[in-house]
C-alpha cells in the first residue's frame, strides 16, 4: 500500500471504528484496526465480532495493499502527528507512517487474521434520515434489559411495515414504542431484533451525521449504510414478547406537566430513594399540582410540588425515578402527559402533542 | 440557623469546597461540609485534615447557626434544584431546604464534631496576584516527587526573600525553579515547604479568581486569602535541599525550539517508548535540526525531525520524555531555549525570553 490522506479524516475515522475495537479480550487481532485501500479510497475497518464499522475516507492511493494495525498505538499516533498530511505504506510487515516531521514504524499483522466483516447484497429494505433514526433509537434504547438472561429483552425491536417504521424495547420493567413514518416508501414487512448495545454505538455515529441512511437485513445480520460508513450488527434471535397488550387505552388520570420541572423534581426525589432502589412517589390532585415524594430513614426527605394541568380524578403511585428520568431526559418536548389509572396499573408517558411515542412503567408496591 | 442564598453561589462554594471532601476514609465526619454563618454571610467549610478551606457568600442571614452535611448529598441536592433562592434552616439536626418547588430535609450531625480550621492572626508574609502565583505554581508543581518516601520532596519550596518569591521542586530527576518579583513590596524573609498535592488544589481554586492573594505563615501551617475564600494547608518540616548547585552554569549545546513542534514531536516519541520507561534520544544538530527518536522491538520506532536554532556544538542526550512533555505543556512561551553539555550532564529547559523560570531534567543512560 502506498496512500496519502488528510490526518484530519483519517483521525475521525479511527475515533469512529476505534469504539468497536476490544481492549481486553483473547482475541488480539480484534485490538487492531485493519486499513486497507478500495476504488481509489482508504478503508478503517473495526469489529468486535458483534459490530463491524468499515469507514472510508477519500485520499491519493498509489499502490493497493492491506494489513491491520494496533488500534490505540495508531490512533494516538495519528492525533500526536501535527502535519495537515500523513502518507501511509507498508514494508513487508511495517506500517511506515510519513508526514511533514515524522517519520514512523509501527508493526503490523497480516490483514489475513482480520475477521471478515460481513457485507450484504441486494437492495436496501428501507431508507430513513440518520437524524430520524437517531432520534427514536434514543427514545427506545434505555428501556431494553441490560442483562442477557432473556437475550430478546436485551434487544431493540424493529418491525417495518410497509410505510411505517415501528421501534420498541422492554426490559419487562417498563417498554418504550417509537413509531416511524417514512418518508421513503417502502412496501416491505419484516421484524428483527437488534442488540440494544449495538443501537447505542450506532446512536452516537448517528449524531454526526445528516444523511439518508439504507438498512440492509439478512438472515442474522443487519447493514446500516451512510454515504462513507457501514454498520453491521449481528441480529438477535428469537420472538419479541407481543406487548401491544400491555400498552392502556384511556387512563383515569392525566397530568399534563413541564418536562423540565417534573425532571427537576424526579432528581431531587431520587436522590432521596437510593436505599429503596430509586422508589419515589408521585401524587397527582386534581386542583392541579403534581407531588413527588421520597423518603429515606438514613438521609432524610424530599417534597416537591409543581404545578401542572390535571384531567380526571386524582391519582397516587410509585416508581423507579431512574426509569421516568430515563425518558425526560431523551423526550425533546417542552411538556409531557402522565397518565395512569391506579396505584396497581402501569403508567404512560407521552410527549405532550404527538401520538408516535409511548413509555409505560410498571409501579411499585409500596 | 435561618438564612436565603442564590443557588448559583451556594453550588459555586459547594464545588470548590467539595474537592477537598474525603469521600473514604475512616472519619465519618470529612465526608461533610459545614455551614455556618458569620457576620451576616454563610461560611462552606471542608477540610481532610491536610488542606481545610472556608467559602464565604453572601445572602440574607435571619438567624445565626451552624451544622454540618453530608458533602455529596448536599452539593446534588443543590444542582438539582431548579429555583434561583434556596432557604436553609436547622430545625433540631435537620437541615431544611427550601426552594421554589421543593421542601427538603437533610439530616445533619452537630457542628461541634468537625475539625477546627486554623486561622492565622496577624499581618499577611507577603500579596501576589492570584493570577501570578497560579501561573508559577504550575510551573513546579508537576517536577515535585509523587510519593511521600523523602517529605520534603514531595512539596513545594518556598523561599520569600524581600521582593523577591522563589518557588521550587524536584524529585530528584527534574527540577523546577521559578522566581516572581513581588509587585506589592515586603521586607520579610522566609522559608518554607508546602505539600504539592495541596498546591494542585490551589492553583485549581486560583483558576477562577482574579485578584490579590494574602499570603499568611506560622510554625506548622500556610493561609491563603482571598476575598472570599480562605485556603489553609500543613507545612512539611524539614530542609529542602540546596539545589542551587545542579543548576548549570554556561551550556554547551543549546536550541531555540517552537514549543508546539517539540511538544508534538515528544509525544509521538513517547508513543513508541513505552516499553524503556519513556526513554527517548534527542539528537542537537548544528545544521539547524533537532532530531527525537524512540525505538521499541515491539511495536515499531519513531524518528521526528524538527528545525531550530542551534548554538554551539552538536549534542546527543535521553531523557524521560514525560519530564519533557510535563514542561512544554505548562510553560506558555512560543519558543523554548533547550540547553545541554553532553550526554551525562543535566539537561536544561527556560523559556525563549525570560530567565526567571528554569527546569533541570537529569539525562538516562541509554
Amino acid at each position: 500500500m502506498k496512500a496519502s490522506v488528510l490526518k484530519e479524516n483519517l483521525a475521525k475515522a479511527l475515533s469512529v471504528a476505534g469504539r468497536v475495537v476490544s481492549t481486553r479480550g483473547s482475541l488480539e487481532i480484534l485490538s487492531h484496526i485493519m486499513v486497507s485501500t478500495e476504488k481509489g479510497r482508504m478503508r478503517i475497518s473495526a469489529t468486535n465480532l458483534e459490530i463491524g464499522i468499515n469507514y472510508w475516507i477519500g485520499g491519493k492511493i498509489e499502490k493497493e495493499g492491506d494489513i491491520t494495525i494496533p488500534a490505540r498505538l495508531f490512533t494516538d499516533v495519528v492525533n500526536s502527528i501535527s502535519s495537515e498530511k500523513i502518507d501511509i505504506s507498508i514494508e513487508e510487515m511495517d506500517v511506515k507512517i510519513k508526514s511533514e516531521n515524522d517519520n514512523l514504524s509501527i508493526k503490523g499483522v497480516s490483514a489475513e487474521e482480520f475477521p471478515l466483516i460481513p457485507s450484504i447484497k441486494g437492495e436496501p429494505l428501507l431508507v430513513i434520515n440518520s437524524g430520524i433514526l437517531k432520534d427514536a433509537l434514543n427514545l427506545v434504547n434505555f428501556a431494553a434489559a441490560l442483562d442477557e438472561a432473556r437475550p430478546v429483552l436485551s434487544g431493540i425491536y424493529f418491525n417495518l411495515d410497509g410505510d411505517n417504521l415501528i421501534l420498541a424495547a422492554t426490559d419487562s420493567y417498563r417498554l418504550a414504542e417509537k413509531k416511524i413514518k417514512l418518508e421513503v416508501k417502502s412496501t416491505n414487512k419484516k421484524e428483527i431484533i437488534i442488540p440494544a448495545k449495538t443501537m447505542i454505538e450506532l446512536s452516537r455515529i448517528l449524531s454526526d451525521l445528516d444523511e439518508d441512511i439504507k438498512i440492509y437485513i439478512d438472515d442474522n445480520q443487519v447493514l446500516f449504510a451512510a454515504k462513507d460508513i457501514e454498520f453491521t450488527s449481528r441480529l438477535i434471535e428469537g420472538q419479541f414478547p407481543n406487548y401491544q397488550q400491555i400498552i392502556p387505552g384511556e387512563n383515569e388520570t392525566k397530568a399534563i406537566i413541564n418536562s423540565n420541572e417534573f425532571s427537576n423534581a424526579i432528581k431531587v426525589a431520587t436522590l432521596f430513594s437510593r436505599e429503596s432502589a430509586n422508589s419515589i412517589n408521585i401524587f397527582i390532585k386534581s386542583k392541579g399540582e403534581v407531588e413527588i415524594k421520597a423518603i429515606s430513614s438514613q438521609i432524610g426527605e424530599s417534597d416537591t410540588v409543581i404545578k401542572a394541568e390535571i384531567i380526571g380524578k386524582d391519582g397516587e403511585i410509585s416508581f423507579n425515578g431512574k426509569y421516568l428520568l430515563d425518558v425526560l431526559t431523551n423526550l425533546k418536548s417542552p411538556k409531557v402527559s402522565f397518565e395512569m389509572s391506579g396505584k396497581l396499573s402501569p403508567g404512560t408517558i407521552k410527549s405532550e402533542k404527538n401520538d408516535d411515542y409511548v413509555y409505560i412503567i410498571m409501579p411499585l408496591r409500596s
